[in-house]
């Protein structure tokens, strides 16, 4: 199948409530075999990651920053100072900040034959949207907590909530969860077939996170055990 | 100091041909105290990563996708299907495509005992200019080859090299480090001195890239040992 072709059939595939809508913007122009848009993938692959990359245009060139998130049912929240840029930017705009919300977790290095069939094993999930402020004071509070969580799980409710004076230095944009595609590549090398006999190693190095043990702060009140919800401890 | 000093002594700060010259695009809103514009500094972050995100505007709207990326000297390079977007909009527009790469490296969890002071450790590199199709054979090879070895260095040397008809269906973009900026936080959680007393644990948990065990390709050739050169082996 050609790349148009296989692009106008994951256009056409069924579609319906547990998968998100396809878009000339979110169905992959290349490898669209490894695009899907399974909610419960999305979802998976965005709740396994705390930091994203945030796409933005200003002056009509794109930039992108890392920041936190966190996932509540079909929204994304990302927060930041009430100075920073994409948040000014969104707060000043009408009606809110175009956005391209990005989240990669590298699974392994794959190694061919060939240099050109060298590739990554990866999940990724890439959002299209319009950014906007949240100005509710309990959106607000539960995104912040939402995202304190994302990080590490049960943290929330295990530390002090914000006060109003910090609730109202934070600013909270909301991403709704509508023009959305996860892409992933699993499995080995995939060589030409002339290239079998080639006299090179083949196949993946696995690559995965890992949390060293909880360092305590220098100023930690003697006696607090790390929490049983650290990972690492 | 405001923000609006700190960012000005920034801009003002010594430069040389150990630095990347600031900018008004470069130099942090917020935080200012945590970039660097340090040559060396920004060359290990960036050799430390295989993986980039690198924005671009497609349309009016921000897009960032997840690629592998090679540093040579002050070069970056990138690389994808001719067919890929971002590949064909750097073909078409002259003079290229105007691009934001970025690359974040987590390194901690950094657990306060306020929800607010909540944050990471990471080292982070952002790099904005125009990105622009290499059309020389001997540089597109070279870049290729550094892509591989960045992925795992020593690999370029140990694979089959790209033919005529792969170097033909790949395109590479070229990015200068000129507007380059690093952002770096370590260290433990900043409380403020009335939460100094409160019974919650703070500290940082550490955060690492891991490699597994090497697993061979299932049609590897029999006795073909791993290199030395993996990581994980």
């Amino acid at each position: 199948m050609t790349e148009a072709a296989m692009q106008e059939a994951a256009m056409q595939a069924p579609q319906d409530s547990t998968t998100y809508e396809r878009t000339d913007r979110n169905v992959p122009t290349r490898s669209a075999e490894r695009a899907s848009y399974d909610r419960d993938l999305v979802h998976s692959i965005l709740d396994e990651a705390y930091l994203c990359h945030l796409g933005f245009v200003r002056d009509g060139a794109p930039v992108v920053l890392p920041t936190l998130f966190a996932r509540q049912g079909e929204h994304l929240y990302v927060h930041g100072s009430t100075g920073s840029r994409p948040l000014r930017g969104a707060t000043r705009q009408d009606p809110g900040l175009p956005v391209c919300l990005t989240v990669t977790h590298v699974d392994g290095l794959v190694l061919a034959r060939s240099a050109f069939h060298h590739s990554m094993n990866y999940r990724s999930v890439v959002v299209h949207g319009v950014a906007r402020p949240v100005t509710g004071t309990e959106e607000k509070r539960a995104a912040l907590d939402a995202i304190v969580d994302h990080v590490v799980a049960g943290r929330a409710a295990d530390s002090r909530p914000a006060n109003t004076k910090e609730l109202a230095a934070t600013a909270v944009l909301r991403l709704d969860l509508t023009e959305v595609s996860a892409k992933i590549r699993t499995g080995g090398p995939s060589d030409d077939d002339e290239d079998m006999g080639l006299p090179f190693w083949s196949g993946v190095v696995p690559v995965s996170r890992h949390y060293g043990t909880p360092i305590p702060a220098d100023d930690l009140t003697d006696g607090i055990a790390p929490p049983s919800y650290l990972p690492g401890s």
